[in-house]
């Protein structure tokens, strides 16, 4: 059996806050149809795919912030897109902000599925580091308020045999954290699907603004090297009310190398043929985990949630003063 | 007080097999010198930084491998160069070599130490990642014998106030593990050094070959953005005893980014003055490890040492074919 698959990557422009999931999922549904054509077995969406990113925006009306939010997948606005999956025989894998009530209480999460050809809900996965902050910060020009609006997923990262290999999901921020991407690699993931809506202004920190491509680059790349696997990194991008987000959707090799990458900020799809097997002379060399791995020098990283810097003179016989 | 440290990277072209240790020491020193007068206050070298690099060569006489080993630092042939720094007021980075015989037996180590501008010994780091093989592989061209001819490290990866900062160290092969830059980052580390002997073959995977450089960067600088601190990489380079290994030395902001890279193959200073309060506004933003960090989800990079993929068949549905 071949174990190439063909993934595309279908980057969203901007969601207007009025656009109606009827009228995106026929972007997506589109883009799709653009992706069968070209031969794709999966096609990846961003994260939140269905609707404008709204933790940019502050709001104390919990009816207004759960209608943002999908309380069944597929429901009566996704399921256009799951019978065209079906019936065009291909995967896909879908960002959404899932409200959940099975605890006995409201839940919100931000989300993401895995979708087989057949239109079957393969894997899901909730997302774990939640970026920004829970108040309200009126002095910048928009909010990033996941920490306000969703719970931290309670599904860890989890991994699943889908699309002739091994497939696993992150979302948006979890591209930085090296953490995210190793539990994956220990699960043997070959693909990892990755949604993004990522601004480029940083209103905490507005030196980093002019690298945020870079970053999003340089953890994608380093993440699909150090675990010997591909990542489809797919964003929504551009300027949506007002607020501007990178784009460079890309999808990149085992070996860390973008092998394609979207060059603008709207509707666009790219498409890779990905051997599974290139990761394996990485996982099988260099990356020979069960070989190589020292896990008892690395108790810290789940001993330790914040840094903890060193004493202050010990063990420094003399400190050392700095120009 | 200002944060800042002048930082050098002392490239070291091939060392002959022949070389003896007060040659190279000599080559350190002018190095050092050079480094002093542009400034700066520490200066870092290479990975077993005193002889040519032996576990590229198998042998089984015990008194052989020990002559590569040194058993105090300092030591005869290494005391010049502590005198040295005392004498310029010079901090320094070396890696050697080490045969410690205090456990009454015979350990030997892949060891570097951070030195003082007094010439005092601020810290030591024994490599923990050992890359290659034990076993002789008369087939390649060279062998990678550090596992037959080093034990793993027993220190773990530690942090020292030193020069102003926060320093930890790594070795090497180290510099591809996440987990040996997050566990210096969880202890606030500001500097990080690393030297290294990477041959520019792999023997087991020679399609790898064309992107060594590029992987260590790409290692090198996502571990500086993800922990918020200043990378130093220092190589031994060139055709060394046939055995042609990556240069490409760098010095690497928190940021990322590099700024300071050495352009040949052989003995070459780079220096660049590093604001430690750089790595601040990532720290206390993006990389507030406390507030961010979701420490529950990361158990697996502890409690599993290899990779185990997910079972054949559940949790998913139905077997998904790729063509």
């Amino acid at each position: 059996m071949s174990r190439t698959v063909t993934i595309a990557a279908a980057q969203l422009g901007p969601i207007r806050r009025a656009e109606n999931r009827a009228s995106v999922v026929k972007r997506l549904i589109a883009l799709m149809r653009e992706a069968r054509s070209m031969g794709a077995d999966v096609v990846a969406y961003p994260e939140a795919a269905l609707t404008a990113f709204f933790p940019h925006w502050w709001t104390e009306d919990e009816a207004e912030v759960d209608a943002w939010f999908e309380r069944e997948m597929p429901g009566a606005d996704t399921l256009p897109l799951f019978d065209e999956a079906r019936r065009l025989g291909i995967g896909f894998h879908l960002g959404y902000c899932e409200l959940d009530q099975s605890a006995g209480r409201k839940r919100r999460f931000n989300s993401a599925v895995l979708v087989g050809s057949d239109g079957a809900i393969i894997g899901k996965y909730r997302k774990i580091h939640l970026p920004g902050h829970a108040e309200h910060r009126p002095e910048t020009p928009f909010q990033n308020l996941e920490k306000r609006y969703f719970e931290v997923g309670d599904l860890g990262f989890g991994a699943w045999r889908a699309y002739g290999g091994v497939a696993g999901m992150m979302i948006c921020n979890d591209w930085r954290w090296p953490e995210a991407y190793r539990v994956l690699g220990l699960q043997g993931v070959e693909m990892v699907f990755c949604g993004y809506n990522t601004p480029v202004h940083h209103p905490a920190a507005p030196d980093h603004d002019r690298l945020g491509q870079f970053h999003n680059e340089l953890c994608m790349q380093s993440g699909a090297y150090q675990n010997s696997t591909w990542v489809i990194g797919v964003a929504k991008a551009g300027v949506e009310e007002g607020v501007d987000m990178i784009g460079g959707s890309a999808i990149i090799a085992p070996t860390g190398e973008i092998v394609a990458r979207c060059s603008s900020n709207d509707d666009e799809l790219i498409v890779a043929r990905c051997d599974l097997d290139l990761g394996r002379s990485y996982r099988e060399t260099t990356f020979d985990f069960a070989k190589h791995r020292r896990v008892e020098h690395y108790r810290m990283i789940v001993e330790r949630t914040g840094a903890i810097e060193p004493a202050d003179e010990a063990p420094v016989r003399r400190k050392q003063g700095a120009r």
